[in-house]
């Protein structure tokens, strides 16, 4: 569990999208970042207040988060004289770059020294247990995609967003580094060994409130040759009473698989539903969650007005038009 | 990779249940086994020569394998003297124990002071690709269960050696600890990160001969709730050309699961081929291998029987009735 509130750490980041870990935390979880640190030069914007370490430290901030991923996922030297003085000043770090916070002999050294921790959230800390399968109280939903980044982690915190605005009881529940980092805490799936996959999911969404929903953050998909297992592992473990299909309809292939095309929504909804069922009988899809970032205002709305007649189930772009749909059908399970 | 052949160490092994290791690679790489070496006590037997240290070594054994796995899997401290001076010997050490040879302190030292190699099977110890799904050359073949523990291991061996003796090109893929020590090689799946375990399984079972056939161990069920993402990594890194299934049909619950049912074979044939066709769509499945050692002889011919009517597929007990069978679907493809 990482400390808030957080300063969002955006360093050199050459443009916006290098700085979308910031993003992440800004768009869902505002009050846990009190402002943005940014070196000479830094190109993104988070349009939080710029802060020094003392103004951010004065005015809460537990957490130097890594709100900014360069290119290879390494963590710049330019940046070191930042995390190094930050850790004296009594911040820990948060990252969950690819190169690890640890892995830096200075930074480590400087950590022990100051007695702060060094979060890599790509590195499971727990000791998941075997999943047993059985059955939970609470209820749980889960984002199913066409393929990987089609708009799982969105559609979850999305649907997370409006049932918190409607005063239902919701958790988003990370299962990757930009949740972690977003919620502070979750289970870094694709990091942790094949037997304690199903485990680890268990373990992130215990027994809750009968009316209580897990909004559990979706990863891979059933259809992706290199991560299907992972998918698998959410499903089972994750023992969903609704699916959300998610799906991007102008990718051309799956995601680093030239020559694979995707499946239909068709295909994942019996697919998943089947698979599903082996751990909850009455799992439904309730929904379908378009990622139309591609296609014009009409021709999304066309779109999805047609799919709703063709699948029969609510179906919006959560980003675009908002996700009540998708959340109004779960206040009626 | 294990140095072959191997003397087998059996130790004080109560009776010959917990001698399976050294059975399984008795049973299928009989020419792996110089002889055994059991302490006294040991109630289990092999049929091997008993053996010193001294005269395995002459014999030509390189590795002692602890073929034995007492209660805990731990490693005992009546074993220490002799997986000591079997070091001082020559001999490398290998074990697909729960403990781990390398955490022992005194094996340790004797391996670094002797220059020999602890293998601990269960760990891996290649970094693996992510898969890329990319067509392979050659054949494979994968035995998917109703349940775990259903007999994949023992179909994929019967029909490899059927396969061998037919003069077929075949080998066997090992994916778990047995597997492994059986073969000197492999990929110990459970113990992969989970966004390599796909990728491993392509790594295991690479570009071969077109008339080649990989006969590759099956882990786990897509039906159980704690192990499907390894199956499910197996169906997808393991592309296969045939599928067999795997039943046990007296067992009246999922293993480790007390409240899960089995799904009938049926529906494991449907899950199956669906998911194996995302990376193969000219999948088949083959054949059906019954485990039948508690039905009688004429009670399991008549369950064959009626399934091979049902399913119109061969269907047998490789153990009682042979792989035959099976073999020849295989050879038709």
């Amino acid at each position: 569990m990482i400390e808030t509130p957080y300063l969002l750490f955006l360093g050199d980041a050459p443009d916006q999208l290098s700085a979308k870990v910031g993003q992440g935390i800004r768009d869902w979880r505002p009050e846990n970042a009190v402002g943005q640190f940014r070196l000479p030069g830094c190109g993104a914007d988070l349009r939080l207040t710029d802060m020094t370490l003392e103004e951010a430290r004065d005015a809460g901030a537990k957490t130097l988060v890594i709100g900014v991923a360069n290119r290879g996922g390494t963590i710049s030297e330019t940046w070191k004289d930042v995390l190094r003085e930050a850790m004296d000043l009594g911040f820990d770090l948060a990252a969950g770059l690819h190169s690890l916070l640890r892995d830096e002999p200075d930074l480590k050294q400087k950590a022990q020294e100051t007695g702060r921790t060094l979060h890599d959230v790509r590195i499971p800390t727990v000791k998941y247990p075997i999943a047993n399968g059985e059955k939970r109280r609470g209820k749980r939903c889960l984002a199913v995609g066409t393929d990987c980044s089609v708009g799982k982690m969105y559609t979850a915190l999305a649907m997370d967003a409006e049932m918190r605005e409607r005063g239902m009881k919701s958790s988003f529940r990370a299962t990757g580094q930009t949740g972690i980092l977003i919620t502070g805490e979750g289970v870094p799936l694709d990091a942790v060994i094949a037997d304690f996959m199903a485990g680890s999911v268990e373990w992130l969404s215990p027994d809750n409130d009968d009316d209580h929903w897990d909004m559990i953050e979706g990863q891979g998909s059933l259809f992706h040759a290199s991560y299907s297992g992972v998918t698998m592992a959410l499903v089972h473990g994750g023992q969903p009473d609704a699916l959300v299909l998610c799906h991007e309809p102008t990718r051309t292939h799956m995601r680093g698989l030239p020559s694979y095309a995707l499946p239909s929504l068709h295909e994942l909804r019996d697919v998943a539903l089947t698979l599903a069922r082996v751990v909850n009988p009455a799992v439904q899809v309730t929904g379908i969650s378009v990622n139309t970032q591609h296609m014009a205002e009409d021709e999304a709305r066309a779109y999805l007005a047609n799919l709703e007649a063709e699948m029969a189930l609510p179906a919006t772009d959560p980003y675009r038009f908002g996700a009540a749909k998708l959340v109004d059908r779960l206040a009626e399970l």
